[in-house]
């Protein structure tokens, strides 16, 4: 059940039966010389809509722009501060938790959100907490899963690519979107075939670092195959875990 | 040309030949009892799939989530404040012109956003004006455009719907996401058949003054095929306008 | 009445009988070769007089500052950031409803703030619906009003001033204030006569397209009769309007 | 000179001579039985009428509404935040420095405003520090002046009187208002006598320790003729200290 | 009672009996040429341990950083813009309160944090008179004490010191910390012996006008004596104080 | 090098040598029945000790107060929200920028703050990745580790304590505080021995959850003598960790 596709009573119906929502969350930012720019959104997206056809979950829109500020040296990428980001994140939350959500399943694209996300988890909580929260409100409960941290995209990764998965433009990651998107793949040559690795700090520096973008992958490797092995082998790694998590006492 | 799909190189490539760039912006609401709570992010949505048929323009990721307070008395209603929205249309912009875009042009799809992204856009044009931007960055311009603003859809509507089309949950928006997602159409009687209509304060003054979220419309009447109507005669007029947009000197 | 000359002790009997308030809101930024810096906040000041004498409302203080951004490329212009602006509004308003007030009617002079009051009162009213007023608090309701919306005014600038009127630093507006300060009406030679029209961004493209600051008016055609006129056929409409809000069920 | 009924050409001329702005700030809020809401911005607004004469400096709008939570719960009174307040005078005073004024005298009514006004000083000079500030900017001076700080005004409190002078609703302050607005004088009993004195907390402690609203001081005592007294004998020595910043090397 | 080497039941217990809390604040900046970077913050703790000694309170960690923007043109000098040290004791505050603090007592040791310490006790206020605090919490109360404010202090300064005691890299802070850390004593030339006095703007000028950092003072007279005697005479007079404020009704 | 008992003619000569800082960073919050409320601010400064005596390098006040909005059951706990905190960690790494140094090494104490204070490191990165700090300062670096990420501590824990070590109000941390604090050590049963795991969200449930503080572990096995063996295992490698930072080209 998508929540852009329906109407307020029939959210209304689904609260009978639920309080947990599942919320995609990925970013925009340059993904090399083969990845899309909306890689991190579109993944989440895609795994959603797994997720959604094994458990009926309803799936609010995607926050399609995250905290990319390392990117901005690559055209197209989007980036919102940090304390933008867990605005945005509260006031998502809070809204829902009007209408009696109470569990709330962000589906994750993108490492770089990872920290910003859990501060914003914790400057909800610290409504409650400090007694800025109403006080009848049932606590809220906040989740943060990256779509490939389950065993059989590890799994899968491995075996496929290796150590030419990388840490961003991963294969896997780029195999996904082919596997979403396949009429837009792209081919391009990789020099050197595996990117260099190192730490994250501002735009230019990464930009000097990681002069393609990529970091520690060879994304041509991808292909929409390996995309549809991976979502046939996270599917039910991730429904089972919303599952876990809408339906824990 | 989408963002999302796109590659940073692609998007360098783009910038050689243009500085403007269309974000559609909407929001998530309830529209009534046959309208999707997805309707004015939708809406914006399916229009710039024609203006960047027409155009060739860039289109980034749909702002999907907007303005809203009032309706959060409706599930699945879900809003920003005004102040995160500010937060989020700056940030937006800002990387944007970091790679060298220097017209913003928000198609818009939710009469509640106006008040706030106008606002935005001074947030932004007074870091110039105060000193607080870089320099030696080109004057930034910005536009909101809602889709409904053009000969055509005002005469499709009047002709179709005329006293019914309202002021929320319109039967021209309705119609345009039931040519957009024609699978997904709702039936549902409506009671009084012409919704009331008057003034918005917060949320639950507005659930007590408009009972099932409609605000003088008979979304009923709704139809995709008035939504073709409404797509066929608005994409030009909106083309054109943001080719003006684009091109001023 | 005027809050600044009354004791609390007569504000107390005032909410006795009324629980609605005006407050005068304007902006201090430049009005061409021949109007006041402070056109824009006088003349909403000026209307309010008219209004109270007409009603007997209670008149909070001008807030003379708002959003002028675009007028910094010229002297003596001030603004308020919009965030800054909608922190001042929703003090002002929290402040008065901790009284008893309910209704807030904003006498506005300038254009330029529009977007951003709007922006403010949906932040009000957000935190109603988002559950962080006081759950106790009636419903609060807010207007905002230009002065120049209403039958009278737009007949006399059209009879008077035809095209000559304008958008900025128009012929009413000063004449408006040369009425309520005629012993500081200022001359000056226009040139060209009628000033250029066009979009409006930061300052220092305002400055490009409005060398003097005027756009579309020529104010030189300004008197205090025509001020004088227009306080006259202006204040009975904005005391109904005022009254209207005040009263509406 | 003031800034509301100038011209910006009128500004740019005085820029020629002068870098110094003097800014009259004050609150709103609840003076007692017999002192006006806002006696603590029509205080300074009175004294710079006076400086203005005799300096000829500019004079720039009333910031009417300070730093006043201990007092809405009495009717009338407003407050903005302390965070709000000093985005007020930071965007003043940088809007002011992009025309090139360099001085800021803010001519304070309000005890309860020293405290926050002077933190915002600290916050826009720590624009400078920390770098975020137009390097090419001449280096900002602020300076918050109370208008009965000094010996004139001192000695005429205490020999008028003395130890019913108080530290609320002034004698003096209240004198002050009777002379700039003789027409508007109340009278009211004072019971007791003489106010209560103690700490400022929030707003429900300060109602319960000041019932009526005044610390300390018995304002039946207050008179138009010692306002005049106090304008006459306070004039010169603000005119003076007004002089010696703006001219400070 | 030190709270850092506390367990929450004997906090559970401290309350019992006292619903007051002492937290020493500071600074972290220059002091000269033989004044500890930490003076400010370790004056205040030094002396919080005489008055834990005499009292029994319970001594918050130190906040060890607080506004002190007009040193940052020396090396080592940390400031907290006024809206982040706002925001710091906010937090802080309304976290004790949730335990059932009511009284809280900052002991300060740098007159750079006045201002907005005490802006910021509005801003605490500010919530509970704007209705935003839990309505069911009792009304808090704050003080800040500078540590050099009572007589023994006082007299001390003068006999010592006199005309060379300053007013920043005092004779008598320094004096303080070298008591306090005898084996950290600097010794330094003082050119000229007592340093140039005038006001504070932003750290380039007050580095132009105090380029050793000194302000007023010869602190190459301080001692470990002196400073000994300074914490003999002050402590029973700060310990009275936080008595008085801790009982009084 | 203490930073605290330094002059900034001290710190100008040791960034002579080097550009990196050393912050002890960590929290005021419950440790369950034996463990101190300062734990993880005390943790990291021991720590620090231990690397300043290796290293030699410059150690900034620790940073006391953390993210720890889930303790706020247990009295003596206190939360910087984690926008607060973030505010801060970009207020100390811009001010120490001003004086040039480059690196930011936080060494930490306590898990709750590792997403906020990476999320404030995008935040500081972010100014200059949207072009809003000094074009001319260099790229900074930031990293945060925490004290027991190294083998020695994960060895010396799973030797001494298996799977009592806990998750919160561990053995390793009493042990250390109970090195560096022998005279403050507690006994306290603990009931049940090893205390529930599970997550987190806000404060009531937590304390729920985890009825004495602590999460999964038994620390009355914590002790001194450990203490000094995690210490002294510890600091080489957090040196060498510190160094490698530091030097890293």
């Amino acid at each position: 059940m998508y929540l852009q596709l329906s109407t307020w009573q029939e959210v209304d119906a689904y609260l009978e039966q639920s309080k947990a929502v599942l919320i995609p969350i990925g970013s925009t930012e340059q993904h090399g010389p083969n990845g899309f720019v909306g890689t991190d959104a579109l993944c989440p997206e895609i795994m959603a809509r797994g997720v959604e056809e094994a458990t009926g979950c309803l799936v609010a829109p995607t926050l399609s722009i995250g905290m990319a500020q390392h990117h901005l040296g690559f055209s197209g990428s989007i980036t919102l501060r940090p304390t933008t980001l867990i605005a945005v994140v509260c006031d998502v939350v809070n809204s829902l938790a009007k209408h009696g959500f109470e569990r709330f399943y962000f589906l994750n694209g993108h490492g770089g959100n990872v920290a910003t996300v859990t501060a914003a988890f914790s400057e909800l909580y610290a409504e409650a907490s400090l007694g800025k929260a109403d006080p009848d409100r049932p606590a809220l409960r906040c989740r943060l899963k990256n779509w490939w941290e389950n065993e059989a995209v590890q799994r899968i990764s491995r075996q496929r690519f290796g150590a030419a998965e990388g840490g961003h433009a991963t294969c896997s990651e780029v195999s996904l979107t082919f596997y979403g998107y396949p009429q837009h793949q792209k081919n391009a040559a990789m020099s050197p075939e595996i990117a260099p690795t190192g730490p994250i700090y501002d735009s230019s520096d990464f930009r000097k670092r990681y002069p393609d973008g990529r970091m520690g992958s060879n994304p041509s490797l991808a292909s929409a195959e390996v995309g549809k092995e991976l979502f046939d082998g996270a599917v039910p790694a991730l429904a089972a875990d919303f599952r876990a998590f809408a339906d824990a006492p």
